[in-house]
């Protein structure tokens, strides 16, 4: 941490400044320039409240230097930090493929898109029984019902589950029936949810809220992290810009950043990033090519039909094509889609 | 809603749009134009899913034509909310004023700001007992034991207590202490923490999420209104844009916006929309002007040791001036911060 | 400035960036802290380029620490800059306004909006000859034409012109009708027109672009300001961000932020920050209550006939109301809309 | 254009509407719903002013169905447009790779960048001898010698140029020596500029604004296309977000977006959209995977020399690199970095 003086700053003013930052049980270096004094703070910035300074008389600006987070770093952790699902290796050069309908509504659904979506080269499953919905008069899942599909779909297709998870007191419920737990945008910096989720040692895909800094995802990783949990996926899914013409603006920036700042595994939701059936693949295809680790996709047996993100889902034939073009950019850039032993 | 088709939709594509209509127990009305057909749809859009129609063939758009809310228009209820509060008719033409610390720390530091901010003017007293914090290393609140001294700082000043609530099983706890639970930013989208506050059927303040539209903000008090819980005051508390030089920027239109779309009274953040103490009292003049209903404002006895928000924390005496320029704007605009019997 | 090595960077790394900083004439000042060194630059860091040490080895980050503007910032001239226009001293305590319709469109549409604003106490006339339209296929303004127009209104009423520039070829012309040379938001970063307005010494009205930072709009100014020209007001009119239920988004905060960062008058253009009228009186009387120093807004004695921004456009018996709101707020902030001897 | 009157609009005001459209030599189409009527527009709607409804009693909103732009349409032209650089047929199946330093800053910089660039697999060469720069303080390009120096490159390596003009009075000069003009970020509403290199014929890059929405980027060309010079490309290369940590967000759906409403090539510039060379590559690769037509990049043979744009400058060795990569993803989507006879 910085602290950068004003220019009018006393003598008085900098000796205030620099007993707070001893009484922290830090120690000040200071470097007097021409127009200023700097204040260096050596010591872990990170366990105290940086903000304290900034009231003191004097001060101009406080500048952290490291990273707010730890365990979620690649300084901490240099290693990509590997777990196996469904024969891939997560976090090794094989590439993740989940996919499944948004919502799960019905038998029928979900086992025709399962079986449709294995087909075509999916490790695993996704759907939706407790959805969070924008709008109280909106359709929000089938709830228990639902998980109860999604078990029975697992054991016709062997695929493993990932479904959203929305509150802290239907862990129990969930882990009984999830594989990976989903941790939703709209629920990124619900902490009582991410401490429930760290507590519960369950593989965690954790999705970047839409108007999250790379920052702030980073950061919530940590919470889940720091209770030793260290099955997490991170997932980026598009942020909100001014841009109008998709739902939203997919960040293909945030993979590269993302897979320089941490080991943990780096996934894109095309079907949310962009919000319409006809871009999927192509931003499919961008992700893996901008170094993602896998991909989370909508599929829907009858698109029309969907009680919730008909517009952004692919129907099956769709995508078995995108999975053929994304296993062609996967081998150009020395990824894999098959399951390595 | 409208649906549009495209240029080159087919006599039967129109068909079969107009059967799916008509299968949601709503009519079609028809549009030819020279270039493309529109289909009005008559009946209310709310209760239907309106993606449905985007993978029908030769559909080009959908357009929502009614709002998506219903119980928190101006349409459905014209006539401004009221429910008082220490005397003060929220919704009326007075002013509500909330202040106090970000994080209750200490009983000294709850009970010296208390008292401060009651005599400068304020009617209700904030703090937060459990902490929404970025970092999972960073102070988390008192809990409990915050609550008690939020009691104690009532039972002396007389002030109504507004305090954070962060999960749905909280909620016997903190209606024993609060006269006002707080929805923060980051839960705005929490569905099942907007679910159990409406079941409370206790006094709620929303505030908007940083990232949220005006029209989820609407929404997310939908979701509190639909229980029957009517005590609901909404909050603009600053969204997230490309602008660095504040922590937030305030999005001062939502004010008559929101204005002119609800009857549920608004208030203004102008701590956390601007984020430095400095522009606290600019932007709390500029709400009122706007037409706000009330403000809410950080105050801290000794900001330089606050744990958290001392950046844009108010000294009791900068707090105090504040109060005496927006009592002058307030009656320029024909509002009033005194209580109206 | 200050250079941040990274964690692992050597001496030998160390060594060359020192080098570097000499060599561009400047001191450099180690503080070596336990995980890295920070390197400060002492010296004016404004009149080198600060990326050149980004590429060395070793470097983490660089920041700077001087804000890139001079003649525009307050640290250089603390006192307001005032210059007369109309009998107002803007940049002194009396708030200016300026009003009139988007684009000069005929004889008698100018002429009554003229007499119509004038008689509700606007001191300046604004009006587009040459407009800057999104399409090619818009009415793109009468030229010359429109010129004469205002000089007309402007001999009748006595207000004087404030109109847009939009290519430096226009300065011969434009600087025979104007007062006031308007820089629009779309040319804020033109920089060819900005030395060209620079050099005309003639008085600039600043548009802040919709997505500009406020440092970039500083630095538009500086431009203007270091051809010698200090007759420079800046104008916050908008910024584009996520929300879609107004045109723009005011940033209301910019206000504050601006008088703390410049002596350049600051003003408020409502009816381009919100984008419709119904927000425009609301919106000023924000703008004034936050410390802006003046006003323009749009006024057209026919909205619904308007070739460009009848939406925003005010009638004249709307934008009287506005005044008279905008007189009791003025006033309540201890300023006057009433020309100062 | 649909017109939506409010629910409580009555009889007459509705026939003061039709009445309206039809003096505008359209035709209107009633369309009556339970709860509003909606009037259907038939015509070209393009041609009038859309906005004079909006001010009419009993009007709430008017919607655009037709796309505002024309001839930069897909439905105008379906098929791709193509026009021959340096052997390579722009808009077919090849890719352009567009390579060079920011600015040109010395004979030994231009002419080893240019031949690593070619030799690497570059078919044209940038270089700025014009440079809009933020600051009135940095380095703003060589001028004429700087093109001097670009048409002794060309003459040398064989390579086209591409450089950047910024005022319409620097035709006559630039078109000597700039085989594509290129109208950068900032000049994409200057309506002068886009004017004048429309009226050239000369090839045309048109990069999006930083703030630009795609439409305003398709009506930007739509002003290029409308003086009859059909040789343009337009290039994503960035819009600015909340995000921080890169320079700007790749709005990498905007490459299929694009691809779908326009028969102009579209490029990516993934040294602007990034700001950082270690990001380079990977979104180099992500845009072709997403479709894109061509890549323009900054090489300088010592970024840490750079006298701009150093952070996000290529050495030539990892330029080369770079090609390797986005060669084989080209090839996985059935594109080739080779000319194409």
């Amino acid at each position: 941490m910085l602290i950068i003086m004003q220019t009018e700053a006393t003598q008085g003013e900098i000796s205030v400044v620099v007993e707070r930052v001893e009484r922290n049980g830090l120690k000040a270096h200071l470097s007097q320039g021409e127009e200023r004094t700097v204040i260096g703070v050596v010591g872990d910035g990170r366990t105290i409240y940086q903000d304290q300074f900034l009231h003191l008389p004097g001060v101009d600006r406080v500048i952290p230097i490291s990273r707010p987070y730890k365990i979620a770093s690649r300084e901490f952790i240099p290693q990509n930090s590997m777990f196996p699902l469904d024969g891939v290796k997560i976090g090794d050069r094989g590439i993740l493929l989940i996919a499944g309908p948004c919502s799960v509504e019905s038998r029928s659904q979900l086992l025709e898109t399962a079986h449709a979506v294995r087909e075509a080269g999916a490790h695993a499953l996704r759907g939706g029984a407790f959805k969070p919905r924008t709008s109280p008069y909106s359709f929000q899942g089938l709830g228990e019902a639902g998980l109860e599909l999604l078990a029975e779909a697992r054991e016709i297709t062997g695929m493993p589950i990932v479904t959203e998870i929305m509150a802290p007191e239907h862990i129990p419920l969930l882990t009984q029936y999830a594989d990976v737990l989903q941790v939703g945008a709209r629920n990124m910096q619900n902490y009582a949810l991410l401490n429930a989720v760290g507590e519960s040692q369950h593989p965690v895909l954790l999705k970047r809220s839409m108007m999250a800094s790379v920052e702030e995802l980073m950061m919530a990783a940590e919470y889940i992290l720091s209770h030793g949990n260290r099955r997490v996926m991170i997932c980026e899914r598009g942020i909100r810009t001014f841009e109008t013409s998709t739902r939203n603006t997919t960040d293909i920036n945030a993979v590269p950043v993302l897979k320089s700042l941490t080991h943990l595994p780096v996934l894109l939701d095309p079907s949310h990033s962009t919000g319409h059936w006809e871009y999927v693949s192509a931003i499919a295809r961008a992700g893996i090519a901008a170094g993602a680790d896998g991909l989370i996709v909508e599929v829907h047996n009858h698109p029309s039909q969907a009680m919730s993100d008909g517009a952004q889902s692919l129907k099956p034939e769709r995508f078995a094509e995108m999975v053929i073009q994304v296993r062609a950019v996967a081998e150009a850039v020395g990824r894999s889609l098959d399951p390595i032993s």
